[in-house]
């Protein structure tokens, strides 16, 4: 372990493969040109690195686009607003939507002022309370504001800290179709503050409008590639990350970053000339921003051979100075993998709690096998999350070998444990 | 002097009138409807706050137009790129201008490079040296690529730190006429760099498509209130900011906050009922951003008054904490200056040092008019300026209000001064 944690820290390669999956691929929309490009390069980059049965398992994704789009202030006077339309949202009718805004708060405001949202635009403008409180906005919104009657929903942006940056991200709607689909987008925070304040002031109008529009599903793959076990090659300790991307800025941190660093853990026990006792696998999921399909199929189509999955391990919290590990398996296990990853005090990576592993991994829960999430400290990440700032000069180099060490270290060890 | 201090901290109007700029006019670019809007409103609460003689005076500013613009990679593949145009610059033709990048770092590898910058566009990538040095890009670039036969120029935004965030700015051409007048615009950084790697690898085509024009010079004005003097009105302390600002964003820091601190520093005096012993002047001047015939046109308007003036202060480094005060003006003044600013040492404010007044009253320095300019803790001004997120919430109201004490209280002293 000491062996491949100091390879890891001499080199600087990690962040040369990242740079050059940004560049080569650019963002990796579903879908798009660069997914296809993406995939591409992690076939030649898996076979050049010397793994084994390097090969694309195909899914079927969503193909949305999201065309041109536009928000501009028409009342109280004209001015360009910054936007990124949600993933999924339907599109407005072209010449756009022109309406009152209504600006709430939260949910609850909704609720309360639900009588005034018919024919309205509905802003929510909710502060930032984490991530995983602030981003029901983006995925219900729009049925909430649907509801009752409003003919689009803007956001403020799932962020903390903004310099007139959208973010994106996927939205939902109804499945049983009673509620109309409106069209969904994103305001930059500045411009959300704005338009609350302007409401209070007196009406406030905008056009929205968004060439969005959902395509019949489109091929996509699994990029998957093994360092074969050399006792247990039927064993199977899996490294994931996510091959997709928004179509915002060149999703470096996400999840740019977790494919290098699970590329990079494979070549360097590949280039220290370790095989570990199981096989080593490592799987670029396709469609994590969306549904998911690259989980879903890589658990559907490799079901046989769950039972002989030991650990899954994913990489998708950016590529920040590394902070240990979450656990999601029973006590024992979280414990064991706790006492593996001790020795990784020294690169900070040592945490291990339990919690989730990760959205592609999700899939394989079922089956029992235990899953383990890369932590890092990401303070920042949702400074860039899912916006046109995530983008390779927002990844350390140094950040991102550390991880590479951290990982590297932790799957050796699950995987040549007796 | 302490009775002014006081009162200025236990008071958050200077934020609430910012507030009202901000969002009752929103930008102020000249010849804008915003622009006149923020007139309207300045002279209103000139009024409203009690100064006297409370005026528009006339200047013809420069009207230029922005229009639709964007940007697009198109080779080594399709990604639309974040932009501002610069000011002052021309259009392109409908359709924009698709041509191959020259990407160079600065002037020199420009020079270097010059016999491949024919029918290119050219890129200045240059690192952040501070804003007095990277901005020569913007001021200089459409002249030096044009001079080698280039297309069009784009530059890296003039900052350190981005989210995706563009910054505009004006830029210049040349005025013999011989040089031909190419397209500018800014891009992110982020996609700087990204065109500027690219072009390590290969050919870097881009599309460029604005809608830029100069129209006829427009009506604009100085708004101008005074608090006159108690023994010597006719002497003259003089406090000015810029009513314009850039398109993007509210113009909140730049330069809405020096015009709330002047406002307030006067309205804060009229309250105390505190006339000082020699007038004191508000200038909001127009067109600072352009070609400052705000400043010129007082100049010339008020040359008769100007051996009266007995100081000239001008806020318009941003509304970050108080850090002090530049004076240009003989040594004696300076010193003299300091000793009056010494007080101010509880607020942060007395770092007294020689240095430029403004751009706006810089035109009284031929009339030995004292001129002083107002500094802050500005480390994250260039975060913002002229981008997008110059905006209310980049602005501390505490930070405004102690430089609405520094300054009242500084102008006090000058125009009470025996």
């Amino acid at each position: 372990m000491e062996r491949i944690v100091a390879a890891a820290l001499a080199d600087s390669s990690a962040f040369a493969l990242l740079a050059d999956l940004c560049d080569t691929a650019g963002s990796r929309l579903n879908g798009s040109e660069g997914q296809r490009r993406a995939v591409a390069w992690a076939l030649d980059r898996l076979r050049a690195g010397g793994l084994d049965g390097v090969r694309a398992e195909p899914v079927m994704v969503p193909h949305w686009v999201r065309g041109r789009e536009s928000c501009t202030l028409l009342e109280p006077y004209e001015q360009p607003l910054t936007l990124l339309g949600l993933g999924g949202s339907v599109g407005t009718p072209p010449g756009g939507i022109a309406a009152e805004v209504l600006a709430v708060r939260d949910f609850d405001e909704l609720e309360a002022r639900a009588a005034e949202a018919a024919g309205r635009l509905v802003l929510f403008d909710p502060p930032w309370e984490g991530y995983g409180k602030t981003v029901q906005y983006r995925g219900r919104g729009a049925v909430a504001a649907a509801r009752h009657g409003a003919v689009g929903c803007l956001i403020r942006s799932v962020t903390d800290r903004s310099l007139a940056t959208p973010h994106t991200g996927i939205m939902r709607y109804d499945k049983g179709d009673t509620i109309p689909r409106i069209p969904a987008a994103a305001l930059s925070v500045e411009d959300a503050a704005l338009l609350t304040r302007l409401a209070r002031r007196g009406p406030v109008r905008v056009r929205l409008e968004m060439g969005a529009a959902q395509l019949p599903d489109a091929p996509s793959a699994n990029v998957v590639a093994d360092l074969t076990g050399r006792e247990l090659p039927d064993e199977i300790v899996l490294a994931g990350a996510h091959l997709d991307s928004w179509d915002a800025g060149s999703g470096a941190h996400d999840d740019g970053a977790g494919c290098a660093i699970v590329m990079e853990a494979a070549f360097l026990l590949k280039r220290l000339g370790l095989a570990p006792r199981r096989t080593l696998r490592v799987v670029l999921f396709a469609d994590e921003e969306m549904t998911q399909q690259g989980g879903r199929g890589y658990a559907r189509d490799h079901a046989g051979e769950l039972p002989r999955h030991r650990a899954a391990l994913e990489c998708d919290s950016g590529g920040f100075a590394p902070a240990g590990f979450t656990v999601q398996a029973d006590s024992a296990t979280v414990a064991r993998f706790a006492a593996l990853a001790a020795p990784l005090a020294p690169l900070g990576a040592d945490a291990v709690t339990p919690g989730g592993g990760g959205v592609d991994i999700s899939f394989l829960a079922d089956a029992g096998v235990p899953l383990i999430g890369h932590r890092v400290h990401g303070e920042r990440y949702f400074d860039v999350h899912h916006s046109p700032a995530d983008t390779l000069d927002k990844v350390d180099p140094a950040d991102l070998q550390r991880n590479v060490a951290a990982v590297a270290a932790l799957l050796w060890l699950i995987a040549e444990a007796p």
